[in-house]
């Protein structure tokens, strides 16, 4: 079934690689080989196939007998099926107000779910029993929507990962005040690699409900799946994703994907090396004067502070984004295939930009 | 960059093919390896890559150069991003009662796009002027949703195709009464098959003002593009895929894949080979007593009316769905993979069991 | 606290009076006199005031010990507040297809609600088991809205009412399929007066699950009221209610106008009143040659059919609207206002015009 | 047409009064006067009433000639309306972080308008062209909803009063950047009064493009308007309205209260009184040891910090609400039906509680 035969042609030069995005990086090749595993032939579709079946054991493997996966395209399509899912007409949101949810998903939450997001300001990304209480009250007061989910992100837009035991902590609070806990977890790998224990360490063992379980950053070409820990907290998962336009036809090209990733050790792999490459990036730029890095890097993100022109020349040299561009504060982002030539190059630039 | 390696496993058999429909099949080879082609090193997420710069060539050589294509992940997702982008929040759309976006979307039009549907029964799934009067009044009235857009499908569900003159009375029908007109194109590359025209014959040269452009019926392995013809009937594209969670990061691998398909003749390949399939069948059920087929066979679905337990028996050598249960009715969809040898087997199937 | 004191001044003749619709009337003096009753001190706001308690012991008295009332501000806010109670995200409603819901609401339950409408034919705007069929399937296709409830309309928007018996048919029906049922009564008291029969006759007495209880139409100056009767159909209406924008700060002033009306017997007054000058209009339309009544009489509304410059003329004489403007079709609506002069005084100008 | 026969009967002391809010008070008999004079007859339904028509010269006599009125039921409804007015379907509202739409309705603007909030915390309820930076960027980034309005209330929900030049200049720091702008005016009277200036000054006359105008806190029974000011901003308003389930079918009765208060100086004596009430208020408690009063009063709240089973026996005797129970503030209301005698009698009360 395998061919080299096909009239597009290549755009890019696939040496080339920045720090600007996990997702800036293509697929992993182990992936793209299930996808060649996977075609040929028929399949139901719509998730009745074989492979989606199958990815339910490997799910279960991963985060309990209770759990199951349902794929869908992306991080903001996992989001919002799973907060739907997890909350009324009248319910809210409790997040920090740094969530992905609540400035980069360009209102999806409110105009597809018709989600109210309460949001916090947090210290480092990260929500504590204490910073929920400063939205979650007033269940009774029909004048304010209803807090029925707190959202965290494992690990956080800021780059930073919370412990099993912070995230029991939050899902024992909310339990305990009649609300669920959803885990957008684009980054989930990448968490578990820097904690270095299981996924279901800090998910369904830690209380956890509902997860967004990412792919896409992973290795994948696209997919995530909303993952159901809690069975109890959920009802008509496939109308829900249906409605909300994240149903597949030929779902089983996610799911043998996130076989791919899953079924042994690729996702840990792909997801400790982005890793490394942070602590390497990280350790270097520590060497460095002028530069000062900004939260605890923790897992493939490096933030950090340095001089606006400077920025701007490097960013001419390798993509990256800023982050605060007040304040001069940018995000260096690694992914499963960068080098260690890359970060180190990577340093030498920078070095040269600061030293001008 | 290519492998072989992978973790997943083959969990079904490829030599298996039924009637079902033509997502059923996977992705054409081709496609497959334009995948790889894509892939390494890094490009801009969501859109700004090289890939999807590309697509806008090839999406101008084929439906003109005011065209732009927004690649997005699935047909509903194309659809109701279209159907949004040329309705305001009091518009309604006018369709046939068989419409997809109608009967099979779980409400994403109303629930997403807070969209109004205004049907009309059909004959056999395709509109006329005087259908759509119809629905077509009532501008000034504010008890009334506001009809702004007529959607059509080509095909249609039905498997019947618009003639191109057809499509231009449609267009010009609707744009007399200040209404756009949206094309749903699933299988758009099969309508054109079976006109033997290019595709902008019946959508830009006809006065469609935007179309969903299928891909994954058409040998994707995900993937759909909306297409805008009249960008003065458009704002902020962008904005509306990604509030509608249909904005891919990875953008490069939706739109390798169009190129994979339209750069050349792949879609009128695979789209034609699929028509072919389904004449094929057409000719072998007439000639057998006892099946009745329902509509014009003109593009890659066959509808018929046969006893309710033949058809079951069948459903047990071959996978198709009944279209109406109580009626006896029947589809046998045909795709870019179906063999003579398919076809060959399935009729000797349909005899035999209308034999016993 | 009362005094003919103000600023505005009269700017019609309330002598006047038309045919065009019930909601052209103003509020009977028993209701406006219970506006100043209620006035003076302060009462606390958004429900808790000792009117909105105090209808409850009067809903009660109509509609059964477990009835509740959420008094809100119109018939559509009444309705899409009602379909939500009973409905989750993925949920449609089955109706006929000329429910003020489907026709009269700009696609309020769509937009507000995200609310699918499924809906079906009829011969006199009344459902039955057999057409609800039509609809009622594929609760576990995740392709299709999945139907939660059905919503009939008493008197329906054709004036026809229906028994007691064909509505606990329906509701029988509904609740055996897993489906609530919701009743549209905008003009709830024409229908009991129609029949003759208490309200709860053919509410919760036949098994319907939620009423939407008109009060504008009955002699109001506004208000409806979103009654309960089956609270184990629905949750958290308040907040529902609030997020639809539907609660009144003064909710005092709602209550009272119902309890003016249902205390004792105003609302029947009204609506017997209301049905004996439509019977006295159709009696005498009856007599006359050229015209011919549509559908049967059952409440306050007549539909004839006559020559189209006729209703013209007439209509530059009294106002009324057509139906269905090609047909000829008109409606005449009486209110509890209407005189029996206003009605011979129309007769004789029918006549007059048809004459010329 | 007046009566003093009614079925209501009265369940309450219109001789008590609070501080809760002036939503609590009923209202002023020059309203209910006004509800009877328009009493009577037919007149045109949904908004073709001589009553509408009228209002919009009494409308236009306050804030210019471009001036509309669109009357509906409340308060979140005036302010929905008017934000969906000035947004497209990808836009988002800047506002305070205490504003009313915010924290007080529910999530209506995010369910009903599928808006999104991007709030800010400010000092005392009032925005500057410096916090609305905070939010006011991004346009171009298809990740981020599209900040397309700013929002003010006036004066705010901390009592506040933003001066004519305040206004002003946001408006031109708003239209600088593409941005229109809306004042929540739910107590617009009350500002009007407190700056002793016409309505016009800090609205049409400051750049202000939409107007929720309240009318049930100045005294009404029932019933806000929004009231745009510039034509340019908006489109298809009465669809709108009517889609937002905001329109009545009486609405006569709406009108002709805006008529009984803006026709000559009911709205501003009724907020005169209100304002003069709640500086005898403060000054009285200024006189107190051991209560704090937090906020300008400007208006007719006075916000206090008090010891918190004060305020708790104190709410004994009148009601009033905790604003931050945590903190130990309140909120003191004054209605156009605050006596002198209410005011000494809560400050005696308040002395003794203060003194125990």
């Amino acid at each position: 079934m395998s061919t080299d035969k096909t009239d597009a042609k290549r755009h890019h030069d696939p040496q080339v690689r920045g720090f600007a995005s996990d997702n800036y990086a293509g697929a992993h090749p182990e992936v793209l080989a299930a996808l060649a595993l996977a075609n040929g032939g028929h399949q139901i579709a719509y998730g009745e196939d074989a492979y989606t079946e199958h990815l339910q054991r490997v799910i279960r493997s991963h985060f309990g007998q209770r759990a199951e996966a349902f794929p869908v395209f992306n991080g903001t399509g996992a989001n919002v099926v799973a907060l739907q899912a997890v909350t009324d007409r009248w319910g809210a949101v409790i997040s920090a107000d740094t969530a992905h949810i609540h400035v980069d998903e360009c209102g999806a939450p409110e105009r597809v779910g018709g989600l109210k997001l309460l949001t916090v300001p947090t210290e480092d990304g990260k929500l504590t029993p204490e910073l929920i209480d400063r939205q979650a009250y007033g269940w009774d007061d029909e004048h304010r929507a209803m807090p029925q989910v707190v959202s965290i992100a494992q690990n956080t837009e800021l780059g930073t990962v919370y412990t099993p035991d912070e995230i029991r902590a939050l899902c024992e609070h909310a339990h305990d005040r009649g609300m669920w806990v959803h885990l957008d977890g684009a980054r989930l790998a990448n968490a578990a690699a820097s904690l270095d224990v299981p996924m279901r360490a800090f998910t369904n063992a830690a209380g956890v409900d509902i997860v967004s379980l990412g792919g896409t950053k992973n290795g994948a070409v696209f997919g995530e799946a909303v993952v159901v820990l809690n069975p109890d907290a959920v009802r008509a998962m496939k109308h829900l994703r249906k409605l909300s336009m994240q149903l597949a036809s030929k779902m089983r090209f996610v799911s043998v994907q996130f076989e791919a990733l899953l079924a042994k050790d690729l996702w840990l792999r792909n997801a400790r090396h982005a890793n490394t490459m942070a602590q390497r990036l990280a350790a270097g730029v520590r060497e460095i004067d002028g530069v000062e890095i900004l939260h605890p890097v923790q897992a493939n993100a490096v933030f950090a502070r340095l001089p606006h022109d400077v920025s701007e020349r490097l960013q001419k040299r390798y993509r990256f984004y800023f982050w605060d561009e007040a304040a001069g504060d940018v995000r260096w982002m690694c992914s499963f295939d960068t080098t260690e030539e890359d970060v180190d190059g990577f340093l030498k630039a920078l070095r040269e930009e600061l030293g001008r």
